[in-house]
């Protein structure tokens, strides 16, 4: 499987670089309902028709498209652009996200997060390690005098994130779900923290499943506000704000 | 000149991607007296080389050499490593800056700044505009519906910075002053926020002057907090908190 998702990646990272040239221009709303641009949808074409030729029999649950019952046994779970509004203004932080797996997060068996801007590919398979490149990755252990915190800010944002942010040495963000929570996974940062009083700006499963393993298999986790493991049935419609972090000392700075 | 700083900023991505391996892993104190790692020595001693080479008698101003007077009318003001943090850690933003003048940053004639991990670069020469990878790029009209703010936040950041957390629609920051400021200078973000407590966290002229440049030259402006024009002498000393704007509406959100 991780050759198709391999391949699958390489073909949406062809379909986006041809397309750069309009990026953005024009906008339609997606099956979640939230202002996608064309780019999505062209990526998300992309990986469909490479999908096909493959012969694979996977059902499809993607961004634009949602559920897609193909007959399989496996669903991938596809974000064609995660960080489509990056994309959209040229901020150099978008990827796409590929998950295989059942009806959750839990039983998610492979997870490529794959960077569009420099082509840097993250993958899992389900206890066999996080890779970046082909190579191991691993979260960082807890240093307080060097803390990096990956926190989601802004008009949306919750007071505590604020809060959060004092208490970082370094802030930063990428605005791209899946990129931020593998940066906690190869310990570029301490921890990702997500926390939108607007429910549309929540996660959905199709923007965190592959990312969500890739740090489990670093050896980090991703859980609920109320600090509980994090697990999203495959489907359109759930939506979770969500704390993924590398050791769990991190975990005791948050509000 | 443009020759020069390309074939420069080539070197330096060369030297930095053959040492990658061990990255980070001896530190030292730079001629700034803050901590760097191994890597700003070894981009630095690249550049140098390859100056030397070139026979062009630039006098240096550099983060880790200080002042190298080389008997030239015009100055190379060198950050070999912009997010030496960044790159010790992994994180995927840092940038080799370049900018060659006379006295300051207000006779600054061409400026450089090529990102280490994509390898994009943006480059100005003064009055004849801004480019990235030999495109043009401008600054973005303001939307109040879709501000992008970049903003240096953590134990180190004033309050006012969290205050203009709360007023942007999204947040980012990359950690790396040259990168923040070139993506003002793309549309890419708005606004570039840097207010910092630490007088030892403030900018230096090696990490600015190039992407002060590049700015101006795509329509946009750097400021002293007191919105007063940002000039700084070519010198290892002078250090200052700064906003960096597209639109001045922008501006207008700052506390």
């Amino acid at each position: 499987m991780k050759d198709l998702l391999v391949r699958l990646a390489a073909r949406v990272q062809q379909a986006v670089s041809d397309y750069r040239d309009d990026f953005g221009e024009r906008i339609s709303i997606g099956a979640y309902g939230v202002p996608t641009s064309a780019i999505d949808l062209v990526a998300e074409r992309a990986a469909l028709d490479e999908l096909e030729k493959t012969g694979e029999r996977l059902n499809v649950l993607s961004e634009e498209a949602g559920f897609i019952d193909r007959g399989g046994e496996m669903t991938i779970v596809l974000d064609p652009v995660d960080g489509t509004r990056n994309a959209a203004r040229g901020f150099p932080a978008y990827s796409t996200s590929m998950a295989i797996g059942r009806k959750s997060m839990d039983d998610t068996e492979f997870g490529l997060v794959r960077d569009l801007v420099s082509g840097r590919t993250y993958f899992a398979s389900k206890g066999r390690g996080a890779f970046l490149d082909d190579r191991r990755i691993r979260i960082r252990e807890f240093d307080a005098r060097d803390t990096v915190f990956s926190i989601y800010l802004g008009t949306n944002a919750n007071q505590e994130s604020l809060e959060l942010a004092r208490r970082a040495r370094r802030v930063r963000n990428l605005g791209a779900a899946s990129l931020d929570m593998c940066l906690v996974a190869t310990g570029a940062a301490d921890l990702y923290y997500m926390n939108s009083n607007a429910k549309n700006a929540e996660l959905r499963v199709v923007d965190i499943a592959a990312s969500a393993l890739i740090l489990r298999e670093a050896g980090g986790e991703v859980v609920s506000l109320d600090r509980r493991r994090l697990n999203m049935p495959y489907d359109s419609k759930t939506r979770s704000n969500l704390i993924a972090y590398g050791d769990p000392k991190a975990l005791e700075l948050v509000p």
